[in-house]
């Protein structure tokens, strides 16, 4: 392991350490698909999860919570409003908050979703690689054409770093393309994540609940970055460790859930792997 | 064993048997993160679950339903006028019901909404420490200030047994506060549960669970002090057996809902403790 | 094995390999319940899930799906309106459809938003037992009178047979009925298969999951009667293998996910027994 890669895992412990003392309440927007998962990823990390939502209370919310989490997967328009409104209050509240933008690029009502949701100035946006190339492309900063076919990535995590750094530097956060090689930019500093296995791309909403945990990352880290790169790391780590224990994506889901309850700052010391 | 707590485990014994025999028809409007761990619970122990919720049919669907159960959890305002609707219903057809208080004390929306539903008489109220603290502050019988965090309890369970008490006389209901004790009071008696283990607030909405699985014993029970006792009785051994099998949060959560499709009522009566 | 048996399990392992190769993406605009298990049942099989359900985007994105799938478990006026806009888009683009109609026959809005939606010519109808007499009686063709309990059947699987018959002349479809045989016609052809555990209705949504399976098996087979076939005897031999590795319903539904990711044909050509 390099220099880099034994800081970031030192990192990366600290940050796990530190949630599993603090408990951030964190936010979830999400989609139908995602909430069991994403409440339950949370809550092993010992992070409290709150799944509020509504316009009649997301602003007095806000002033509770460590962080916001926005997933626009099974978007609609009451949806969108209700969005919009917790970005805003989040934002007017200094709370960070991370959006996870499913599906964009593809379908014209996500794609101005998010950039009326953009507005209010995301910690971290985090997606797949055709998703964070989609939304490079809605802004105008990418002619690069990412065809989507439904929530699953097709794009190479290579293709995709010129995007997150450009998209990083235009919103001033911090952009994630998770794959097969997972990016962390900031604009200014690149992260790159070798671990994690494909059999979570067979568990539906790992991504999003990824997004859940980031948010909590969000709640204890000095800045973006270093939250982002903490949950990657934490999220890959017990990918591969989780797969030692799986006949398939069901049982993989059980024993990744509980190696994240499980997990310890020295895993991710033996574990981890940067490129 | 104490004579009062065999009587409590044999009781607890008889209604599994009821409900496994008459399969009730239980209606749950939940939140969006217990759907599908609730229906599961529910059909774990041998009752029918139901996740209607529309106005156009709840007040006809109540003629047909055994019990309901109302989970504020993840609520809108649209979802509190079905709520509204399909408490009343359930009231017009004198068919018992169960409200689930997640949240309440914290946000002003949903203080408002349980107002507007606790008119319709449940038959229990169930929640953490607290929620239950909270809905007596509501309701004004207590200035002891309950500060939620989310939806998880911070409030021991000495705190809130004036509260059950005094929310049970006040509604004519049973009152329901889980937590490291169980505390079920219908304003004139009272019993305390001591069973269970920490690992069950890991697992998102296995209380809201319980208030489904509740919503069955109600079906069966000759009153709802005896329905709620029940329920608490065999969460509690439940959660302690299925902890014997458990790596963690997930496994936990895979082997609790198996103990409950086959615990019997030798086990309660061997594991149940009460104080 | 007889020889129908036989040709029936070469076409389902064929078409098995047919769904990982293409990979199809499914719409499924499913109850709240079904979600996680729906979009896992799919990716486990291979295929890709996408909950879009906003009607400012259906339009749009069934030019992208392989095929749709409408599951009415938890309606509402909101989402009748949805799945309207979404079936006809269906139509419109010649993608195949299946629709789920949960509950049908014992509520009347339920029943009137079936007669909007068999409009548009489903490819498939897939219910128990309860739900297609339900749907049968709805538009007249029979006097046979259902009376489901929520959302459980309690017809016996002979008693429905002349019901999917009549029902698939009429729509021009494939009607199934699945309970202890189930029921495949086409309102020509008529298959039996006789696999599957009585376990399989102590998992929510198990059902829901079929459907959204079947909808991928839409996009790879010849016509719908095959897609059917397929589904239901991969449905019943996976069940099978699931329950000799469970200890209740919730291991089972673990066990059955992990082998709808691992069954390969050879498991079908073994296991199916149909009558």
């Amino acid at each position: 392991m390099g220099k880099d890669t034994a800081a970031l895992a030192a990192l990366s412990g600290k940050l796990l350490m530190a949630v599993a003392e603090k408990r951030p309440l964190v936010q979830s927007i999400t989609n139908f698909v995602s909430m069991d998962i994403a409440a339950n990823a949370l809550l092993a990390i010992g992070a409290s999860p709150a799944m509020v939502h509504a316009p009649e209370e997301t602003p007095e919310f806000a002033r509770l919570i460590d962080a916001l989490v926005i997933n626009i997967g099974t978007l609609s328009k009451q949806a969108a409003d209700s969005m919009e409104i917790a970005a805003q209050a989040a934002q007017i509240n200094r709370k960070p908050w991370l959006i996870d933008p499913v599906g964009a690029g593809g379908l014209t009502f996500r794609n101005e979703t998010m950039l009326r949701l953009l507005k209010y100035n995301p910690a971290i946006i985090r997606g797949n690689a055709s998703e964070i190339i989609g939304v490079t492309r809605i802004l105008g900063l990418t002619d690069k054409a990412s065809a989507p076919r439904g929530v699953d990535s097709t794009s190479s995590a290579n293709e995709v770093e010129d995007c997150a750094m450009a998209l990083a530097r235009h919103l001033k956060c911090t952009a994630v393309a998770t794959g097969d090689i997972d990016i962390i930019s900031d604009g200014d500093r690149i992260a790159r994540i070798a671990n994690g296995t494909p059999m979570m791309t067979r568990v539906t909403a790992l991504g999003c609940s990824l997004s859940s945990v980031t948010g909590a990352f969000l709640a204890v880290a000095d800045n973006a970055f270093e939250a982002a790169v903490a949950a990657l790391a934490i999220y890959g780590v017990s990918g591969e460790m989780a797969l030692e224990q799986a006949a398939g994506p069901a049982s993989f889901r059980t024993a990744f859930l509980d190696t994240l309850y499980s997990i310890r700052a020295s895993d991710i010391t033996t574990r981890l792997r940067t490129i």
